[in-house]
């Protein structure tokens, strides 16, 4: 794919996780802007369990809708994330077409304490996991990417017969953990069960990219690969690598949010290519719009810029764009071009990190990686990417270097949270009895179950 | 040159530091076995500075002196490093030319305590590191690498024109410390004046495929590229990155000794090909004489394999192959498979650790970057390199994983200390007389220094 595409090493998340980055591709705007986040405690990641009552904001409009505008049909196949009570779901979003579950594929569950994930057709639940949809634990095996390919090249075939203009956002739940891969692919890398993922996701990835090219549309479809977080490096050999980038998912170092990215499109983008210049995943939302020949919205902030100039003439002209790392709503962290500044450091808490949960395991850069909420708001800590992609060696506070950078950074920094209107958190309760107890269809299906009394709580995220 | 060539990504240095690595690339042999290694202290990585004593063995047989027998000319471009004294030049081990200089290219010195390194051209010196060959250090910038690079095109262009089979040794200073690159590359990578370097560096191999192209001599050369070991951690933002490799040069974990290794050869070896064969740099020795269809010396035993059925049929054939990970003539760890046993665990001592020295910055896996030097021969400590790169996950002693795989390391280390009759170690004696002050030639360029009495003593070797 990169070497008929474009890499962008300097690609980031809008989040070191799941649900407030997906939150974000969708809508162009940062979680704190979009409301997925949470005010419980101070720089907290949060997300959608099936105990959250919150979702995606009404007030948000989501890349789908605007799609419209030009008759766009579109699919999301795989996690959805953004809520999962019923009008938090895609349809109710936007999209025409659903295959996929709301939630993380945790489990099993006895469906008393937590009732299993279901997995929905479009508006009705389908099956959940660990019933209808098997992950064996055991064997880590599950047919789940292959169907969810299947789902995705359907979809493809469908469009393209109607003639019709679509969006498929094809998002499996591989490799998050428990990890799992097909028979097939089950003991083929030489990387244990999350290569073995990687490996199907990777095939899958293909599948649809030869789709596109023997239906002969590859040249008018723009395709774009990446993830919403950095490596979970908490799962040990069951987790990814961040390669030379410190600590992974939850942090707002660069393994938490330095992502893979390759934009695809045969004939408008140069293959081979590679582009440094400054990304992220709200990009995707703007670039899309502007590729599809629609406007954004102008009646609010979006954070995503129009990459086309960076896809299609390989230029690296949104020069002075910042990339913001936040927690919550603190903002942590602020890259600059190849400097980066962190306002505040902490990878977890020393009652977490003694129970065994290490988002950074055996790396330990002194000053960095702190258990403790470090706050530098005063002297940042700041390092140059470039010479040391691994933030190991913050630049003198005395240095010439520092000075001027944080006159840089500190200017925009002090815009940002000037011109910044948080949304109203939408991660802030939660209630057993908001879970999937009982999905649209599971009437039909006998596979109701009874939520118990609601009794909400302030959800309690611990990093 | 990947895409043209074989990946190699199980591919060893033979030793976690350049002297012991090149003489065993140029022997065939371990370093214990060809002398490249001390005894003055347990388990310590010496090389030849230019107060070593000692040097490679006339016992020996070096690589091109057994090209010899097919009339092969050859040539050694840039750092030599298998001792200074006239005796242990190229020119005395086989090699037809040599243009560069015995030691590294550190100083600059002030002629009195430490003489600068002098540069070779064939038997003579032609200058000094800092004097005629000039490196700035503030501006990080010398023509070194443009120096070499045509030194190694004009010895090819002149023995295609010969119609004479040839070996090139193309072992430029760069990336080397103190880190250099000529004008029209410094400030031009991402990555500060270490990226510069290897960028220049790519340029050079680059330049070197691109003449035997054009010459025509390409699918008639073997083209080997890879390092005598790992990037150097301990320089900060002016040496590598491992990447997901544990530690550095100078350690036995991972990032000490797996290198980045590219065969090329077009018509004979698949272009795109990638091939997860164990093999270390000895294997060149043996490789390279099957190719040249030249007997191996059967008088003595040859660690190195011959790797043309990986390399020209792209199989995995040498299966049970192990990797020995010596520091000194301590066997610190062995590979069989993807799992890796560690016999001893040391990253550096507690005493160097304090003034700042630190192979592993930034990374602490308790009880395997130990600081102490521990002995884990009754019980050592198991890594699976496939699921875990980074060597963080000691697999349980107490599973039946650890039993199989130390059933199987056990018997391979057994027989290979039964069989191992270790050579007359050649780096115990230093002394300040034997230092680069009146190389050959140095006459005709006014050059001779006065060398200070002879007072040896033996080396100490901190690490
Ligand atoms: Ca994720
Ligand atoms: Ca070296």
């Amino acid at each position: 794919m990169a070497a008929q595409g474009m890499l962008l090493p300097n690609f980031y998340s809008a989040n070191p996780l799941c649900s407030p980055s997906r939150a974000a591709l969708l809508t162009g705007r940062l979680p704190v802007r979009n409301g997925f986040y949470t005010t419980n405690a101070h720089a907290r990641n949060a997300y959608t369990p099936q105990e959250i009552v919150g979702g995606i904001s009404q007030d948000e409009i989501l890349l789908p809708v605007m799609l419209k505008n030009k008759d766009y049909v579109s699919k999301i196949v795989g996690k959805w994330h953004l809520g999962h009570r019923p009008q938090y779901l895609p349809l109710k979003h936007g999209f025409d077409e659903w295959f996929g579950a709301p939630n993380c594929h945790f489990g099993p569950y006895n469906n008393k304490d937590r009732p299993n994930i279901p997995v929905y057709n479009n508006t009705e639940m389908v099956g959940r996991y660990y019933e209808e949809f098997r992950i064996n634990k055991d064997t880590a095996e599950s047919n789940l990417t292959q169907i969810y390919l299947q789902e995705g090249l359907d979809f493809i075939l469908r469009q393209t017969k109607a003639q019709k203009p679509f969006f498929l956002y094809w998002a499996p739940d591989a490799t998050h953990g428990p990890v799992y891969a097909s028979k097939s692919f089950r003991g083929k890398s030489q990387r244990g069960r999350y290569g073995d993922a990687v490996m199907e996701l990777d095939y899958g990835v293909g599948q649809i990219l030869s789709l596109l090219k023997s239906l002969g549309i590859d040249n008018n479809t723009f395709v774009f690969f990446t993830s919403d977080n950095g490596a979970a490096l908490v799962s040990g050999p069951e987790g990814g690598s961040n390669g030379p980038f410190l600590c992974g998912k939850e942090t707002t170092f660069e393994g938490g949010m330095r992502e893979p990215a390759i934009a695809w499109w045969p004939g408008h983008i140069e293959g081979g290519s590679v582009n440094f210049q400054l990304s992220n995943v709200m990009d995707l939302y703007t670039t899309s719009l502007a590729i599809a020949g629609i406007k954004a919205p102008d009646d609010r902030v979006l954070d995503g810029l129009d990459l086309t100039p960076v896809l299609l003439n390989n230029s690296e002209s949104l020069k002075n764009r910042p990339i913001f790392y936040y927690r919550g709503n603190e903002l942590m962290a602020v890259r600059l071009g190849q400097y980066k500044a962190h306002y505040w450091t902490w990878s977890n808490s020393w009652e977490e990190l003694k129970t065994g949960i290490n988002f950074c395991p055996g790396q330990e850069v002194p000053g960095v990686t702190t258990h403790d909420q470090m706050n530098h708001t005063l002297l940042p800590v700041v390092f140059h990417l470039g010479r040391d992609p691994g933030e190991k060696y913050p630049i003198s506070v005395l240095s010439k270097e520092y000075l001027d950078v944080m006159n840089n950074i500190a200017v925009i920094v002090k815009q940002h949270q000037k011109d910044l209107i948080p949304g109203v958190p939408q991660l802030n309760m939660c209630d057993v009895a908001v879970m999937n107890w009982a999905p649209e269809g599971c009437d039909k299906l006998g596979k109701c179950l009874k939520p118990p009394e609601s009794n909400p709580w302030k959800c309690v995220w611990p990093h």
